[in-house]
């Protein structure tokens, strides 16, 4: 999928939502436990609620691979079941990695091989030879981490030289990497007003934009600093989605919940002109 | 495990030597694959080689989750044998995670609970929130990226402000998220004379030493200039033992190599009067 595709599945859904599938086994609903994998038990009733108002799927790694052998079998076949089922959604592993030529060569193998991933979240610590395996990936994409939302983002993203941030070097000295059409990167919601800065840099790549709603970054905010001609961007809500409601009802509730964020998105995208 | 038992190991078996288990599928020898459990079977009589020779191994993560839920198995096993068969030796997950505080505890909880390694090395682009779900467990380790030996290192380590490099940042930040006893860091051998720089900014944490052997660094010089009065660092290789041979008698090719770096080693603790 290239970024016009991408972009084409926003205009038709009218929807920029990427919904993150944090499945925590003591969060979902507790009649879901007597399932045979209660985990995929769970991301298929909310996929199959939610895909109407979604482009994007984001499974949490840590959520999966906490639970073992086990938790990778039901990651597998969540994503297995989206591709099958709603072949046009984009699925993004977040996984956070990142490691020597070779190392990061096997992770690309483990998300875009074995399983049908089309992206995956990569930390730039370790340079471009830690990044590049994963674009050697015909159609696949690296999501990797500039500005993120959390506390910790003060620690050394920040950190400056004369001229730029970290976060900024990274925008900028990555960009080489690749292109529009295989990496995007994570920008916080959490100072949306940082990305007016952030689109000088990066003014054509897509943005993958965490930390609205629970972790406090305001969507209006974000659509109108980070919006570029083709959007530009994939907003995730996690927990605000698929944890809404705790009953048999629970699918419904984040059909609900996706719909309202999908009809905010409507009115950004009307707004610009851009369906 | 504290600073002092991890030394103790050191002088007990006179090596500071960690075996990287990068165990490739495509790399063992062929006539295991006919095994139930290739990698497994690998690992095992490379241990049972090895262990005299060692105070850490190293699992690669990477290797195992290529496979999907049957590598995760293969780890486990892994990982339980060394515990059970070897319980002294020290074992590093080498996953290269971090991610926000509730996912990071995830990943903590995979590898801390669900399996019984001792340490992880964690990326540090995410700050403090990131890596302190991992220190909150008794008696287990971060190992922290600060300066790795691979050529992508330069893109965003050295990146300086007026007084510091990212890298030094790294190590100065981070020694207040833990102490001695659950933080080392990963420095990599290539440089190996900025290893006495970096022993002013942390005189007394271990060091995890990559990239001797294979990537070019000298083990003389490592332990010349990164040793302290706690030897103070672990020495990993990988490729250069675990695939010196492709035969019947790897395992024993493997414990040959392995007891080769053991006597180097010995022979730079004695220099030190450390045993």
């Amino acid at each position: 999928m290239n970024h016009l595709d991408l972009f084409g599945n926003i205009v038709r859904k009218r929807s920029f939502l990427c919904v993150g599938l944090d499945s925590e086994m003591e969060k979902i609903p507790s009649f879901l436990l007597k399932e045979k994998d209660p985990l995929f038990a769970f991301n298929k009733r909310i996929i199959d609620a939610t895909h109407k108002y979604t482009v994007a799927y984001k499974p949490n790694i840590a959520f999966y691979e906490c639970y073992g052998a086990k938790g990778w079998n039901s990651l597998e076949a969540t994503v297995g079941y989206i591709r099958e089922k709603y072949p046009d959604i984009f699925i993004i592993a977040d996984a956070k990695r990142g490691d020597i030529g070779n190392t990061s060569r096997m992770y690309a193998k483990a998300f875009f091989e074995n399983m049908p991933f089309d992206a995956i979240t990569v930390a730039p610590y370790m340079g471009e030879d830690s990044v590049s395996p994963f674009l050697s990936f015909a159609e696949k994409w690296v999501v990797l981490l500039a500005l993120t939302s959390n506390k910790g983002a003060g620690d050394f993203q920040y950190h400056s030289d004369e001229r730029i941030r970290l976060y900024e070097r990274v925008l900028t000295v990555s960009q080489n990497w690749g292109n529009i059409n295989n990496i995007m990167y994570v920008v916080g919601a959490t100072r949306a007003e940082m990305l007016k800065d952030i689109r000088k840099l990066v003014p054509d790549h897509f943005l993958l934009v965490p930390g609205v709603g629970a972790q406090g970054g305001s969507l209006e905010e974000v659509a109108r600093y980070g919006m570029n001609s083709k959007c530009g961007h994939l907003v995730n809500s996690s927990r605000g989605i698929i944890f809404a409601d705790s009953t048999e009802d629970f699918d419904k509730v984040a059909g609900e919940k996706a719909k309202e964020v999908q009809v905010e998105m409507e009115r950004y995208l009307l707004e610009r002109n851009l369906i």
